[in-house]
């Protein structure tokens, strides 16, 4: 994956830049799909609104004179193609789907930057040795499977990923159908990584470095790691009152000195680590029983995989500590892991230099929420735009970014698609 | 409620003992009522098993040659009269009914080692100057109304509670019609405090000191109060991964600490307390968001009201530290409040004079769970006998008691009786 080899020798049209109300018009038509009283928007994955937004995605490609496409999985693009046999293709991607009232910019304004530089580039009549290819993955949000159609595309959905769909889960095999996706034909969505140059995703930070720090664009270095374990303390289950008060074995007891400790280990020994315990439920729940059971969700994050290692180490050592302090057993069990992304050197300098040489300040950043390019970054050489989010909300109607922010994210990537056009 | 005046003068009938054998037979015929494949006992208030327990205690009433009396609340009694006029009550109480899949003897021993000792006093043909009760109180575990027997024989039923009954709660009022008790006759239940001369419980430990230290039984000084609350931690929901980590108000964090805290502050500073956390359930509960909401189910006991109200103010005040600790908000809402109870020194000191002439070894104790004697003791003067557990199991088929600690309790009753009667 090192892309040192993508580093730019001179620049193309320095100055071609997006249009910004071309591209504000169509967030605002955009953000009134599945528009929620709240101001936020519903477009569940395979939705009647995820639909509708695909649809209105088509016919604005269409008429900007770009190729509509889609493949097996769902995955709908619209692509600039290259007057060159065999040319290879630039991805630019992002997802139109949202959480259950999400934010009006996460994902959309990555499909719509990358749509209005296609239109440049075909308005500025250029003509480009690589194809460029705006596409929106299906189910991003992971509505019914997390990064669903960039893992399609990749070919990173596992044979029991299939094999579920086809005989075990219904409602998403049913979901697919009614849109035309033949769940027997969704590993025919995956593509040879030789025909593709690269990724680029411009996508808001949705958390509050570069809004507190006025950084104007955050190049990505890297995608967290993400665990998630339950986490299952064992007791006895007695009378609160008349058990003695130092021969319990509370279950609660001992989950509870488990979270503080969680905390406190990870921000102490992992700064850059991350630890949520999202969710506990007790055995029997019951007010005047000793707790015999407490199952903890857990999850942790980082940006290495190695420390992502050392931190599963010191969790499970905590929790049997923990357990042991009361008396307890316990049980871990993992749920779910997705390894951590370090994304390709030559894109992160290449954004760089795009930045420096558009007189926008940078910063590279770690990216503490899952995204495609943690796919991606296995399959090409994979780049990602952060821009600011204000106050760091997101997955929340009050999700904003201001507008100048998103137009330079799309001139960034303009830039980015020219100067990787031009090395290929 | 000083019961100094009961100190005995003399003994009567010192050798009076009752028949184990016949209570041993009363035992295992009434274990079958309800029995359970675990060997436990399945006898909820108002149950089919606990009118089959009931018919059965009137039909042992009856054939033992006492008068059989009952209620407006459903509490049934089987009486040995005294031939004097307007002479006063000894009520001999417990419970036939029990928790699900409860033990043999909760409750069961208590009517039966009464019941035993009416049916020896009447063989022995002595002419009492007071009538001697024993009483199955309705609904002792509190399957519907906790204590509902013995509270509305003691006019402790609150106009509330009686409202409650006729206009809310339709389900208990259904049971209560459909074995006759009509539910707006209740207050008759209760009797003049001046017509009943004290109160005497035989029970199991439901605790492991008794057996623990081979002591053959206590005499119960005080049962503890208990005091239930839900404390609920307020903070904010947010992304898991990309919230920064030193800006997170996470609600179960301050639950956690809060839980580790409190039983650890009990333990050093209420060394007689007893703190419980039973049941804990977070908002939104999703493994990658930051826990919003945590509400815990929090119980204390102490023996003491006003150390009660010490851990009281204590408790709350360390809710809203750890709540501070983490940038929470927090609210404590009591749900119930049953006041600690003192039993009657002079019963106390009768009890172990008869323990003392029995050669039975004795040991104050506090109970640490609630019993009809906590409401008897506001209302008379009230007395309550101790017998070993197994290990201290209770509520559980595994409750079990040795039959000889039975038979002490049955005996340490009986001349508890005849004291209390030439008192009188």
């Amino acid at each position: 994956m090192e892309g040192t080899g993508l580093l730019p020798t001179s620049i193309v049209m320095p100055d071609l830049k997006i249009n910004p109300e071309r591209l504000h018009a169509d967030f605002v038509e955009l953000a009134h799909i599945g528009a929620t009283p709240e101001g936020g928007i519903n477009r569940l994955a395979l939705s009647a609104n995820d639909i509708h937004a695909r649809a209105w995605f088509a016919d604005k490609v269409e008429s900007a004179g770009l190729a509509v496409r889609d493949d097996d999985a769902g995955n709908l693009s619209g692509v600039l193609y290259s007057a060159e046999p065999g040319a290879k293709t630039l991805l630019l991607g992002s997802h139109l789907d949202s959480v259950p009232n999400g934010g009006q910019y996460d994902g959309s304004v990555g499909i719509l930057c990358a749509l209005e530089c296609l239109r440049t580039l075909r308005e500025a009549d250029l003509d480009l040795p690589i194809n460029v290819e705006v596409i929106d993955f299906t189910d991003d949000e992971g509505c019914w499977k997390s990064l669903f159609g960039c893992r399609a595309l990749t070919g990173a959905l596992a044979q029991e990923d299939l094999s579920a769909i086809n005989y075990g889960e219904g409602s998403f095999r049913a979901a697919l159908m009614q849109v035309g996706i033949d769940p027997r034909a969704i590993w025919r969505a995956s593509r040879a990584p030789q025909s593709i140059c690269g990724y680029l995703e411009v996508h808001i930070e949705q958390g509050p470095r570069l809004h507190r720090e006025g950084v104007n664009i955050g190049v990505v270095s890297g995608i967290v790691g993400r665990t998630t374990h339950r986490v299952t303390f064992f007791g006895q289950a007695g009378h609160s009152g008349t058990t003695d008060m130092y021969k319990r074995r509370d279950a609660l007891r001992g989950a509870a000195l488990f979270i503080v400790r969680a905390h406190d280990l990870v921000r102490e020994r992992y700064g850059d680590g991350i630890f949520n315990c999202g969710d506990v439920t007790v055995e029997p729940g019951m007010f005047n029983v000793i707790p015999s059971k407490a199952c903890l969700t857990v999850e942790y994050r980082h940006v290495s995989e190695k420390l992502m290692a050392e931190m599963e180490t010191a969790i499970t050592s905590l929790a049997h500590q923990c357990a042991a302090t009361y008396g307890l057993a316990v049980e871990t069990e993992e749920i779910a892991h997705m390894p951590a992304a370090s994304l390709a050197a030559g894109m992160i300098q290449l954004l760089e230099g795009v930045c420096d040489d558009l007189d926008l300040s940078h910063k590279r950043l770690v990216s503490y929420s899952g995204h495609a390019p943690q796919i991606l970054a296995d399959f090409t050489d994979t780049g990602m735009i952060f821009i600011p989010s204000v106050n760091g909300i997101s997955h929340h109607p009050d999700e904003y970014t201001d507008w100048p922010d998103v137009v330079n994210g799309a001139n960034v990537l303009l830039q980015a698609i020219l100067r990787l056009a031009h090395r290929n």
